[in-house]
């Protein structure tokens, strides 16, 4: 059963997998899988090599665990954390632990091996992040689950081991520490201008155009003013919205701006391994009183982290970046860019 | 010129080193140096490629930049801060940045090639990490820099870029936020339990057993209780220390425990790539009065982390890590081979 312990200096939590243990040769390098399609647990005909389904979009009918689906949810076979544990807490000598609780979840994004999220119609696209809302308004009801995750890692460098499309979700029960430093700077913020600071962001950087790279009625992208990694680009709702599966009405103006976005990175680039991770407000109660306040000053986005340089001792004993192209810079090559506009 | 930014969010720093400026073509995969020692700028002979050398250890009386040394201290030829810079700080539209004022040093370790840090013998590496501490003693007399830090990039996946033998150092015009973290979890726990909180961990662990990897009268080695990284290990004086710099007394101790530790992670993972990192005080003077107090309650050490995982979306999402090998099973590995100490 997975641990989490708590690292007792700076509080940060650590998944301890003990099911996996990891023996010294098995970290001798390794290929990626691409056996291509015929191997594949995420294509059609395959669907018996996941955990069954969780749920499916299925428009002709068919049974689930078959063929036919056009997105596919299913348990992660390999969970970082596990739904069936009990949640315990307890002392081990000077140190916290918890029972490794949560849900691991793989939304499989298309049947179609080949083609990645920017090759989706915005259909198709609109319907990948509807399920992703789906999952989290789902898992939101299980009140042990502080904050739901969401975030796709596309290619070897990025942490993913196997290529087909997909994305993850991690349930976990607690609010992770950089989401409570982005939740503690946004309300710091909110309290001494009574303002929510990524508003205050989006205003920003429409004043100074220089590094924004796509923007819809209701949806706008930039390479952030201190961006960590060079071309990384934050995906914001220009209208202030707290909760990523709350954010129904324009999906199609999200799926575009996404799909524009990645497109044009993947263009510049040339398909560039990377993360994205969607930043949404935690799971919140009224009983709680905190969900009052929070609705004004956090404001849900994604970040898009192209993997292009390697984190060093540097950044990891500091905590922050060296980023070696100015995100004007970045901004520039991804505005010239051209890309149709479905 | 190099620009620090900040994220206005959660305050982390990032350099923006505007002078390397790369476009998307200079991201293309290439290979590592190693054209080995003829075209090393890091060898004998070769003293002309690096900028002058700032100190050096020469036993046998040779003049500056020739070869004859045991340990050179060189500025980065690529810096990723400045040192001629002027330090500013000013506002740009509603975010904050200052000038890139710093220093970036290299310490070749050895003239040998292939040599690395479990290769020398006591008396060389007590030399490096001499070398070191004067190092930081020097700079810490300017009081423009906030922060001093030293650390070892081992094999390209951590990002080293050349081969031969070298630590770095950066100063740096701010304390950077993860030191911060630190040091107020340290203070915050003295402040409960008037004891510092790394003595409580060398004396858990040394209960404890299990997780120990080396001892010595002064120095220890453990994976830590909430490792992040399989094989991760922290090293630590035995006797409460506060700076790094001023840790003479048992030089030898620190070496032994350092090489021990390395020869037994390179024998139980066939050479891993590594970081490691030198955790200090920040740089303090008396009459910030901060001075009295950390004196008791932060505690140096060594952070080494095998890079044997990728951090992938939902390491970079949530600051938490999932660690595949218990620090427990790692720490029977690393028991279990056998070096000889010198």
């Amino acid at each position: 059963m997975p641990e989490l312990r708590k690292d007792p200096v700076v509080g940060r939590w650590v998944i301890v997998s003990t099911a996996r243990g990891k023996r010294p040769s098995d970290f001798l390098p390794s290929p990626v899988d691409d056996a291509g399609p015929q191997k594949c647990p995420f294509c059609y005909g395959h669907e018996h090599m996941t955990p069954p389904e969780i749920t499916a979009y299925r428009p002709d009918g068919s049974r689930p665990n078959t063929p036919g689906w056009k997105v596919r949810t299913v348990p992660n076979k390999y969970p970082a954390l596990g739904i069936d544990d009990i949640l315990t807490k307890r002392g081990v000598g000077i140190y916290d632990m918890m029972t490794g609780f949560g849900a691991h979840e793989v939304i499989i994004e298309t049947p179609d091996h080949y083609r990645g999220i920017k090759d989706l119609t915005l259909e198709e696209l609109s319907d990948v992040l509807r399920m992703c809302q789906g999952r989290i308004q789902d898992l939101h009801r299980d009140i042990r689950f502080r904050y739901i995750l969401v975030f796709r890692n596309e290619g070897p460098l990025a942490g993913a081991s196997l290529s087909h499309p997909h994305t993850q979700l991690v349930a976990t029960p607690i609010t992770p520490k950089r989401v409570k430093e982005e939740l503690m700077g946004a309300e710091s913020y909110f309290k001494q201008r009574e303002r929510c600071i990524f508003c205050d962001i989006i205003h920003e950087e429409r004043e100074e155009g220089r590094r924004i790279v796509f923007e819809n009625d209701h949806f706008i992208s930039f390479c952030p003013f201190a961006s960590r990694f060079p071309f990384e680009i934050w995906l914001l709702p220009k209208r202030h919205e707290l909760d990523f599966h709350a954010s129904h009405d324009n999906l199609r103006d999200m799926a575009q701006a996404l799909k524009v976005t990645m497109q044009k990175l993947a263009i510049a680039l040339n398909n560039p391994q990377y993360n994205y991770i969607i930043h949404s407000a935690p799971n919140l109660f009224p009983r709680r009183g905190y969900w009052q306040t929070i609705q004004d000053d956090y404001h849900w986005h994604i970040e898009i982290m192209p993997r292009l340089t390697k984190v060093a001792g540097f950044e990891w004993g500091t905590g922050f970046y060296i980023n070696p192209t100015p995100p004007e810079d970045a901004a520039k090559y991804l505005q010239e860019v051209t890309v149709a506009i479905a």
